[in-house]
């Protein structure tokens, strides 16, 4: 499977940023922005921003990535964040039982809040779980200016699609509209480039409702370890979980893909490839010194082994103390959700 | 518009009363039951009453008619009593603004609660104000089960419906279910017989989640004083409201169709005939000796003036007390909107 991110942009129409913003581009996730929309004038006012998680599964590197993002955002802009947690929707599409939606749910909670996200600006609402009446009644508004023909062309729906998850596409622009509703913020949504449809309907909604339209920042996806362009978390090399233990971790980073060469003897002569690499992909994400890594990588002068060893060190460091502030956070799950 | 209930029962598949059960038949509303599901059944074991409210309007007496029989079924059979409005429906069905919505829902609560309904027994439940997280999940949950298809071919939805609508079929078969999924009682819904079709859903969806399938008492409609089948909030001689001052009432009931005679001597002659005249069933719903009058009417002795003097004397004097009750009951709200 690979995005064509070009097309992506190109067919529904969002913005390229032509100079990445200084207050962006020292993010490390900053790479991975595709595309935004209205962003660069959203951005020059108070605004709140808007990532959800749907919990399907345990959390894995690349949904850490995404939220270590969100977090530094917060940081950055002193903003106000709204994480809606989209358990009914996993109920309704995926077909897991009940209390698996909620199990995930809350487990997926201590990830994002082990990351250090700011109580007093962030408001973390699980759908199943802490539904706030306010929230119901903006998607039932929402709802009324949503036809069952416009969910159908726009989100592939089809007469034999149950009614909850048609129902859920109002619960989405809801959430979007939630901070704007709320506190007057507009919003900014983080989230996958694939997820844009959302967007464009909730930018309609927003109109009819009389909000302030969203802005967005489409993020592209964090490569798997096997080299495929999108984490899996049904396949169990492709994805580093918050919680595997060190010798899982260095087992699967031993056989990541790389952009190594076939033999060491022409790794040496030839060079790597650090752009198709996984492994540096992760030593990226997670704070390496990648100058230095790519020169050499490219020179020759250092193999995959190497990569692959520091990227296990640093991860197990880092993941350490990510499961240290993880249990940490069961005692801060009622600041969250209020 | 008359609404052959024979027809509709045959249709629906609903059950007549061969022998009206001793404990409806002192009901003054029981000549309203035209069938029923499975009551002989439930009624022998603990059972909830479920009798919803859609608050598009003011109360009139017909909407009042229907929750004191409620409140007698809680009377008699000591049973818990839950009160579901869907001033979400409405909102996405009628097109009334938002405020409307709740604001009717806070007045209609009134005349319910002024009927004396037992606090600790009855939870109301306004969809769009103190909606519970359960009930919430509970709809989800339902909604999983029913397809737009099937809402299309039972309720006459289109493409153009909103999602909203489509989704608050989930919801109302949630409300239905509600006392059985929280206490384990099995539903009894009392319910005007065109909300059959929302029944069958129920009992449909009941099964497939394990559930009690939920019985009816099916109710066809108080006459309108203008002699229509049924009360219409729209035409301002057709109702009496809860809260028409005692001009009004006197007005609306000089106004009334009966079944009087075209003249006093042919009525003295002929006499009138009760079965057709709504002024003779509001005297029996509101508690006058209809055995003498009856008698009296068929047989010449009682004119139209006479019963409209006393009915217009019962009704103010039910309704002064009715809106003393009604005053009073701001003061319960809390209790009943737990």
């Amino acid at each position: 499977m690979c995005m064509d991110y070009d097309k992506l942009v190109k067919e529904f129409g969002a913005e390229r940023f032509e100079v990445m913003p200084d207050e962006l581009k020292d993010l490390r996730m900053a790479k991975y922005i595709v595309s935004h929309r209205d962003f660069l004038s959203i951005s020059k006012k108070p605004f709140a921003i808007v990532s959800g998680r749907g919990p399907s599964g345990k959390f894995h590197l690349g949904h850490l990535a995404t939220f270590m993002f969100v977090k530094q955002m917060q940081d950055k802009y002193k903003c106000r964040v709204f994480i809606p947690f989209s358990n009914d929707e996993k109920f309704l599409l995926r077909g897991i039982s009940f209390e698996d939606a909620q199990n995930y749910a809350m487990d997926n909670l201590l990830d994002i809040i082990a990351l250090g996200f700011d109580p007093e600006l962030t408001d973390i609402i699980i759908d199943l779980y802490n539904l706030p009446q306010d929230l119901y009644n903006l998607a039932i508004r929402v709802s009324r200016k949503i036809t069952y023909s416009t969910v159908k062309a726009l989100l592939g729906f089809t007469s034999e699609t149950n009614i909850g998850l048609s129902f859920y596409s109002a619960m989405q622009v809801a959430h979007i509209l939630y901070p704007t509703m709320k506190y007057g913020l507009p919003s900014v949504v983080i989230v996958a480039i694939d997820q844009d449809p959302f967007i464009r309907l909730t930018r309609d909604i927003a109109e009819k409702l009389g909000y302030h339209k969203p802005g967005a920042l489409h993020l592209g996806y964090i490569p798997s370890l096997q080299g495929e362009q999108k984490m899996s978390s049904s396949s169990p090399y492709s994805a580093i979980f918050t919680t595997d233990d060190p010798e899982t971790v260095k087992k699967k980073v031993m056989n990541a893909f790389t952009g190594g060469r076939e033999t060491l003897s022409l790794q040496k002569e030839k060079g790597g490839n650090p752009s198709i690499c996984s492994v540096y992909a992760y030593l990226d994400l997670f704070g390496a010194d990648t100058e230095q890594i790519k020169k050499d990588c490219v020179a020759g002068k250092r193999m995959c082994g190497d990569c692959k060893k520091e990227l296990i060190t640093l991860l197990n460091a880092f993941l350490d103390e990510h499961r240290r502030k993880r249990e940490k956070s069961k005692n801060l799950v009622r600041k969250f959700l209020k």
